[in-house]
């Protein structure tokens, strides 16, 4: 059947199932939603059940707008009135290609009202479909600039989200029934994610990253399969994490006109992190692969789901994120494929354990025949000491430090482990556990805390209650202090002791190298690892004992710094966490294949796993497809 | 280092080899040979070894042709006056494309002279590159079309060899290094063979053929690992079947423009075959995929090699072909990739085993670390008897369905086992075994036979002496018979006790359906399958008991003659003898795929290579890629 008489068909059905007296003008396909339009929102809004009988009979997420939108200084105004000044409400934002209005409120529970009350009032005054945010309490400029980007695009994204709207319901039609998973990076390594999966009706790239270990290796893109890159349907993207997402922004440049998928957070935490990929990149005197206009287009081809949202990605796929207690955002994607045929999904980067920030990673799904997991800390010893045990190694050796007048410099990712550590040192100093000091945060950390305060609803509950019920943000500690110029940095190099927390977090570029030509000689300094170094990175070289280490073509680094390896703040699963996934999953998967780790352990995690649970798994190459189906 | 400027390098190494007095006026990349023009082949032909040294340094196959040729009619009579009348010669071709005259002759050998010093002289003579053929008993039409077309197509096959010689000889550029392996076809089932070989550098495809048993479903040919077509670099033909030759021609409606490597006969019995095929699949009502234009390109891009001979067929791989022992011309394509980083072979279908036309399928190689193989009686009880009592039953069954006035009706493949079984009785009629009587042969099984004796040096020596020394060719017995109409084919059918041979071999068409029709209620009939039967065709249903057999829209089938099944005279080895194979080779490959045979017998045979020979062993799934490096 072509688009447009589907679209008929969907039209004269919904027309057929509203009450007489509402009109439906039209429906449209945008992005993986069904949206309704309609010259009567209000009455729309009485119906309390009517989308949701209409999304089961449909199965289609469904959206209602109103045909006219409301002025929106007119629309301020009445949404202050119906929602009352308790509300705290401190920004609304239209978005004039969705018809949603965005508000921002310090109490956002009260613009909600109760059971949604409030917002069906507000729909019926306005027209424009209400979303409600919490006011981060810390300012994202991140957040502000892809929300104006978005804002200003609107007109371009509308089209564009029609176009990708009438891909998703477009009929099958293959006659063969098949189901492959193709490994363009990743496999036996840690780094360049990127997976094809493919039926014979669609092909489905999930993550696109690079490699830490080596700037200039991209992910198997030249390979015939995933071409034309116009044929892709769709980009998933399970963490920000550049081994996940640099090259993403690649592919606009390479033809991509697709849509990317991931959780809100994953958006705005890739984008910050791309655009200082770029930079670091740039200051480091290599040539870069895209540009900033790119990073602009994976925004603007970006479509959100939030966790457990079930979204139609391509006629026989459908994508279902769930939290993987990882980073802010992160996310197992799972794939259910062809109406019951098979379902798959991919781990990227889990943490099965609960953190300072997050839950641990889902391993209970509706259906699961196969899962690729990350094999990481898959190795037999890769045992990771508990949390308390790590903090307390944490606490001392900054003790030592700060106490012999040194400076602690630890390395971290911006986004995950940045957060975990401040998290840790801003109780130790609170409960006196530590000495009163500062920590610097330098690169994106501060950035990407503030995108953290942006998604409360994606960290764990009691970090949630500790800062919304307790009243206690400990982001917002004032031991924190940014280094946001040269200038700051060269006080810090040369000021108190203290603590610095700073990026890149495996010492490829970033200002951590500021401070390592600058402290790396001073012997009261420490070096504190608390991440995962892949093979190739100057950090590996450093914690296998290198001590001089030429940088660039003319420069030689000295380490003298004590350098330290706390295991246990690790986003990533240990190997008896993996196993424990593995143990406790809902249902268990006929298949396992081991990716994202080094050669010796994605062959021993996948030959423990069978010989412990009798599940088929494989340790794939790069470049290989398997058949699923 | 662009082409021209390597041909001017190799033009240049090439003069001061070259004795002074000798020009070399030019040199040429034609096909995977290198060609030298010189105004003195005369003078060329007399240094004994310089085209063997020349060889060897520059690591080509060498050519020397003369700048200028000799007139043709003027030509014949200067090859006659330094043969003598001693050769027979009955006929003389020039092939304008390549400076080459083939001489037929009844005693090849006299045209050779000894150690080919008379080849030499006419060299000297007439410019002109002789080759010698041994005049066929009878005479193929379709040898004689292929040799005329290839003559018309001359100009057209001369730039083409041109274009493919400088694609073969073009720089290698990639900087990674990988070798896959992708399954388009034939696992884990008999039929439509089509096997991906890819390096960074070039892109091989091996066999594209029919499903045997489902006339529409063609190799996974739409998928994007092959595409596009213009950039395979090779097709490499095992053999004449069409379960793996039946696509090749569509390959050039769908826009490939390369060579296709196979053997000689290989080449002439795949021509005749496709045509046939057409001609079956239009009489049966089916829409043909392509047009015998397609065949005549197939013909036109061919380049045939000989068993042994290496062969550059991309930047970074040489083909080798090797005794399959199957059919005539069969091959097991050996590949030597990246200059001594890999090996690896296609078996094609094998016959490890002496039979009455050919020797047992060659097991040793210089390197081998990877071999796919047939695996079509690969299950654990797939036993065969041995060939001396598989003709003694054979024998007991046409004695008694004669005797009792019956016809035995013999589906076979028209290459192959027609020629194993005709041998057969004909024997048995000569030493009595078998009564006096006529043996028809219809379908292509004649023109077939006139193939084989074309190139007799394709047939095992026994044969070879039965026929050049003794000079008792068993093919032209008068107790074959050619049926050459439908009025022939009424009259065999009314007609005395007799054998039909006939095609196809597995009942999926061809005049075998009218001698059912016709016989099939006809209880002194007898109905003896000598080959394999694919699942989902007609002699499989018969062979599982099926009776009446409902054939198109409204026809059925009736099955009341006697069902034999002789087992012993297949192409294809069987399960010990596929055991055999592996224990004996040399040297022991790394990895072994089972292939080209139903699931079960793939997976058995996997398993128990594994574990009698611990070697590595996959039984793949079509649409997969395997890394090899
Ligand atoms: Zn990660
Ligand atoms: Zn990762
Ligand atoms: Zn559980
Ligand atoms: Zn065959
Ligand atoms: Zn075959």
């Amino acid at each position: 059947m072509l688009i447009e008489e589907r679209l008929k068909e969907l039209h004269e059905k919904i027309k057929r199932k509203v009450p007489k007296g509402i009109t439906v003008a039209s429906v449209e396909f945008e992005g993986p939603e069904l949206v309704i339009y309609t010259d009567d929102p209000k009455s729309f809004a009485d119906q309390d059940d009517l989308i949701k009988i209409l999304a089961r009979e449909l199965r289609k997420r469904i959206v209602v707008r109103p045909t006219i939108l409301e002025d929106p200084e007119r629309a301020v105004t009445a949404i202050k009135e119906v929602v009352g000044d308790n509300a705290g409400i401190t920004d609304i934002f239209f978005e004039q290609d969705t018809g949603e209005v965005l508000i921002e409120a310090e109490k956002p529970g009260v613009v909600i009202g109760k059971n949604g009350a409030t917002l069906r009032d507000i729909t019926k005054e306005i027209g424009w479909t209400p979303k409600v945010v919490r006011t981060p309490p810390i300012e994202s400029s991140t957040v502000k600039q892809v929300r104006q980007y978005l804002r200003a695009a609107h007109q371009e994204r509308k089209e564009l989200l029609r176009r990708i709207g009438r891909r998703i319901h477009r009929d099958v039609i293959a006659k063969d029934q098949w189901i492959r998973v193709t490994t363009l990076g990743c496999c036996r390594e840690v780094g360049r994610a990127a997976f094809l999966l493919s039926t014979p009706e669609s092909r489905i790239l999930i993550d696109c990253g690079e490699n830490p270990g080596n700037s200039t290796s991209t992910p198997y893109l030249y390979v015939p399969e995933i071409h034309p890159l116009t044929q892709l349907d769709a980009v998933v993207l399970t963490h920000a994490h550049l081994d996940h997402c640099a090259y993403i922004p690649l592919l606009y440049k390479y033809g991509y006109t697709g849509p990317v998928y991931s959780t809100p957070p994953t958006r705005d935490l890739a984008a910050m992190l791309q655009l200082d990929y770029l930079d670091v990149m740039n200051k480091e005197g290599n040539t870069i692969p895209y540009s900033s206009n790119e990073v602009k287009e994976y925004i603007k081809h970006s479509i959100v789901i939030n966790y457990g949202c079930v979204t139609d990605i391509a006629p026989d796929i459908k994508l279902t994120f769930h939290n993987a207690g990882h980073i802010l955002g992160s996310a197992i994607a799972h794939f259910h494929i062809g109406d019951g045929l098979y379902n798959v999904a991919f781990t990227g980067d889990i943490h099965y354990g609960k953190s300072r920030l997050f839950n641990a990673a889902t391993n209970h799904f509706p259906r699961l025949e196969a899962l690729l997991m990350e094999s990481t800390y898959g190795g037999a010893g890769d045992m990771q000491p508990p949390r308390a045990e790590a903090e307390e190694k944490l606490y001392s050796i900054i003790s030592d430090v700060i106490g012999r007048g040194g400076k602690v410099i630890i390395p971290a990712f911006s986004v995950g482990r940045s957060q975990e550590v401040m998290l840790a040192i801003e109780e130790g100093i609170r409960l006196e556990k530590l000495p009163k000091m500062k920590v610097y945060l330098d690169g994106m950390i501060k950035e990407a805390t503030a995108i953290h305060t942006t998604y409360p609803e994606y960290l764990n509950s009691d970090l949630r209650n500790l800062i919304f019920k307790e009243g206690l943000n400990p982001f917002l500690s004032d031991c924190f202090e940014q280094v946001d110029s040269p200038d700051k940095r060269e006080k810090v190099i040369t000021g108190d002791p203290c603590v610095v927390i700073t990026t890149s977090g495996m010492l490829n570029g970033g200002p951590v190298m500021e401070y390592l030509r600058s402290l790396g000689s001073d012997e009261r300094c420490a070096l504190v690892f608390v991440g995962y170094q892949a093979d190739g990175t100057l950090g590996r070289r450093i914690q296998k004992g290198w001590r001089e280490i030429p940088i660039g073509n003319r420069e030689t680094l000295v380490i003298n710094l004590e350098c330290f390896t706390v295991d246990g703040f690790s986003g990533h699963s240990d190997r008896r966490q993996l196993m424990n996934f593995v143990s406790h999953m809902q249902p268990k998967p006929e298949k396992i294949f081991t990716i994202h780790g080094e050669e010796s352990k994605t062959l021993d995690l996948a030959s423990s796993i069978y010989k412990k649970y009798h599940i088929q798994t494989m340790a794939p190459m790069n470049l290989e497809t398997y058949r699923l189906v």
